[in-house]
């Protein structure tokens, strides 16, 4: 796949000298803690959207809180950008480098530091990886409830700065609702503890806005996460429908009825069909839509449910319903829906992953309405949906090699981003803006919030220095996405602005 | 009482014409929207924090968003310290005017404006009392979670301002827990939406940062809240102890069990007798301490839980332990729990009611402390505690009428906040700082993490003009309180710095 920047050689918002830079980082840094050479920073050059793609200026590797306060300090006097990165598994460019600046790598920031049984918590660096923590946990009957699909892989630093969720987030909440406090540097090289292991902290409550924050504030290096008690039963069912409104009908009746599953996921014929080709999941490759109901608690509680649920299916209309009878089908069940992405993979030379979000009543309409512009644009679209909490993920198939498809793709991924805003409803459940989205965000707010986030930024990162072009449009980015007309040249170009 | 002002007459940071400012205000109000006179004015010059009195300059009456901003666009024009308020129960100085400001009533804003039954919530106007919202969501079953003690009267917008809590929120979270979104304007009189119905919005998540910000970045007009469906069952047990630290375990016991009760109060000797006495709940008045165990949820988990919480119980000594025969002795069991607070009012001629959390394993050391500095204060305390997430609430007893006994009681608090700090707790569980506890926010955060707290102040209110001197203690202030010694006179007076 060609390297595609998304900034603009005309930008000259940063005078980077980089013989200067490495000169002053050398010393701060371990030996080989300082990547230099191009093949050693070619690894870094994207993250999980791989269509866009940058080589930083060097790469930073430190072992020591002490460590990243020196870099940051260094960059903060010299004038560089810095971009913080965990695995690197962002679907949205949030650790896309910078061409000016640091990548800074928090790989080697990978221990589980304490399990507190007791207070249900645990204390861990940002590198280390999501399931590893549920692992850790495990011998005491714990977990850490967001599971995005990436868990295997995704760190912990990453999934606050993106505020991860997953398919069990409908009940048990997005990374904000299971992170208790934070230790951050901030571009100043300054260490701050934010929120607070106590019920109600005094002060800004500034933990819920710096997770989701995309890197623009500090850097995580320790998180005190919950960890819950696993629940003493958990059923998985499988139904299949006849239509996609169907199943919609389905997720609303459940909701209605005032159940909230554990999990709640809808997939469409060809999500179906892509992951049943990749890992044999037993999905039923003819449905128009499968629903996978998670019910987890009291064993007396989740059978009673079951019943409600499996009336409730039937009620819309299902063709079949298949409760798991044990762990390992309802392992199976799962697989499908977490291989869905490279599933899809392997039917199209080249997917990109949309995340929206919709109030749930308008789920028939947004479908149609994507549909209409799948014939418009000339490329299909698998659906994988969070059902239960109105959070799409259109996969658009297309492939690179054809002139000006890829630039056909990430013009209707934008148009299915608005229609969600057209709805109700937001520009990403999950994911994240990152680089990806940052023009929807002028679709989704108004001037004067797009100003308070710029205000808020300030106030974190006074020089714009921490991930720079991501996450809030500068307000030319704006101008320019909206065709707005500036006259007498007040407008910088977007590229030229730094918040 | 005698009016105590905790303004200083040096004050000079603001410099307000008040001839100028009713000529510039009155034309922007309704008819009798101005309140100018000093009979008028006197009943808003203190909160539910009576010993902190202070009468503003003029009180304004507003009905419209659009007065809100009318109002707030001229006070930042004329360099005007406004200071909002709900239904003037903070205790915690919150609501105590500005002399050289405006005080913003939002008691006109007492509509609400619907309830989604489908998507469950309601959207209210900031004067709206909590406990009506319950009431008008009662007839679809549905509630508002969070209970202050003081939700006959309190305000939802008040409620959003300082992070309210109550007896209910170990199993249903604070204010923040249960508010989607809110509508604000800010001191340049623009409107923004923070927050969203959406699961994860994107931008920052200011929302948890605003609630709780205690009036200090801008005026909530509007709050989305959830509603959350009744319990189909609710039990309560009161259990009485021989010793408070007996009583103290029981509540590790049940937490360390896994159990997360709807309510868990403990209550000791003074408390209990000052509640009995005045609402005869029927508590014994002999025990050290009682506690209040109220469950809820599904009937079979319900009825599993009480057993092993009477079993837990048992296990740790309690003398007696009885279950509410029906929701009217329930009832009764709360009753003197919520009115502890005017029960201590009518045994001392006044009392101060402190808020602290602690971790709960330190509950019997910090009583223990307590009692000890109550012997060297010469004061009596009476403790009700919110045993499950820690939160202790300390009533210190004393009379304004003896020369020097309120200077010992405000002492005597805050050695105890600073105690609940020692231990590793926070000085505030749910009451806020405000005025009140201003110099202990010194002791709680490092130097780096205020100066975090006022840049993010700045990023709403630059002026400072939204309730001044309260929440986030200026450099000085804390240099002040510390006793550190400051050359050069380069740290002006705490009164005249903004930030």
């Amino acid at each position: 796949m060609p390297a595609t920047s998304h900034y603009r050689p005309e930008d000259t918002r940063f005078q980077v000298d980089r013989e200067a830079l490495i000169a002053r980082l050398m010393p701060l840094l371990p030996t080989e803690g300082l990547i230099v050479d191009e093949a050693g920073r070619r690894p870094y050059e994207c993250d999980g959207l791989s269509a866009y793609r940058e080589l930083p200026l060097v790469v930073a590797l430190p072992e020591t809180v002490e460590q990243v306060q020196a870099v940051l300090r260094a960059c903060s006097e010299m004038d560089v950008p810095v971009v913080a990165r965990g695995s690197g598994t962002s679907l949205s460019g949030g650790a896309l480098p910078h061409p000016q600046g640091v990548l800074l790598s928090l790989g080697k920031f990978n221990r589980i530091l304490e399990i507190d049984v007791a207070r249900r918590t645990a204390r861990v660096q940002p590198g280390v990886r999501n399931l590893a923590i549920s692992e850790a946990a495990a011998p005491y009957s714990l977990y850490y409830a967001p599971d995005p699909s990436s868990q295997i892989a995704c760190s912990i630093g990453g999934n606050v700065a993106e505020n991860a969720g997953g398919v069990h987030c409908l009940k048990y909440g997005l990374t904000v609702h299971n992170v208790l406090e934070i230790t951050v540097v901030t571009m100043e090289g300054e260490l701050l503890t934010i929120g607070s292991q106590a019920p109600d902290a005094p002060g800004y409550d500034l933990l819920a806005a710096y997770i989701g924050s995309e890197g623009m504030l500090g850097v995580v290096v320790e998180a005190v996460v919950k960890l819950l008690p696993k629940p003493p039963i958990t059923r998985a069912l499988l139904a299949a429908f006849p239509t996609v409104e169907a199943a919609g009908g389905a997720v609303a009746g459940i909701i209605g009825a005032g159940i909230v599953p554990a999990g709640l996921e809808l997939m469409d014929n060809p999500a179906i069909r892509a992951a049943e080709d990749f890992v044999h999941a037993g999905y039923p490759v003819e449905a128009a839509a499968i629903l996978l109901v998670e019910l987890d608690g009291h064993p007396l509680e989740v059978e009673e449910q079951l019943e409600k649920v499996i009336a409730l299916l039937e009620a819309q209309g299902a063709d079949e319903i298949r409760l798991a009878r044990d762990d390992a089908e309802r392992g199976r069940f799962w697989a499908g829906r977490k291989a869905a992405f490279p599933a899809v993979g392997r039917i199209s030379p080249d997917y990109y992953c949309m995340d929206g979000t919709i109030p749930r009543k308008h789920l028939a309409y947004v479908l149609g309405r994507m549909n209409q512009m799948s014939e418009e644009y000339g490329l299909r679209v698998a659906n994988v949906f969070h059902a239960g909490d109105g959070n799409l993920h259109p996969l658009i198939l297309y492939d690179i090699s054809r002139p000006g498809e890829l630039q056909r793709t990430e013009e209707f991924g934008g148009k299915i981003l608005e229609l969600c805003v057209e709805v109700g409803g937001t520009i990403t459940g999950e994911h994240g803006v990152g680089m990806e989205k940052i023009n929807q965000m002028c679709v989704q707010f108004a001037t004067p919030e797009l100003e308070q986030f710029r205000a808020f930024k300030r106030a974190f990162d006074p020089q714009g220095l921490l991930n720079p072009g991501k996450h809030i449009p500068t307000l030319s980015r704006c101008a320019e996405f909206g065709g707005m007309h500036v006259h007498h040249g007040q407008l910088p170009h977007p590229e030229l602005e730094r918040f």
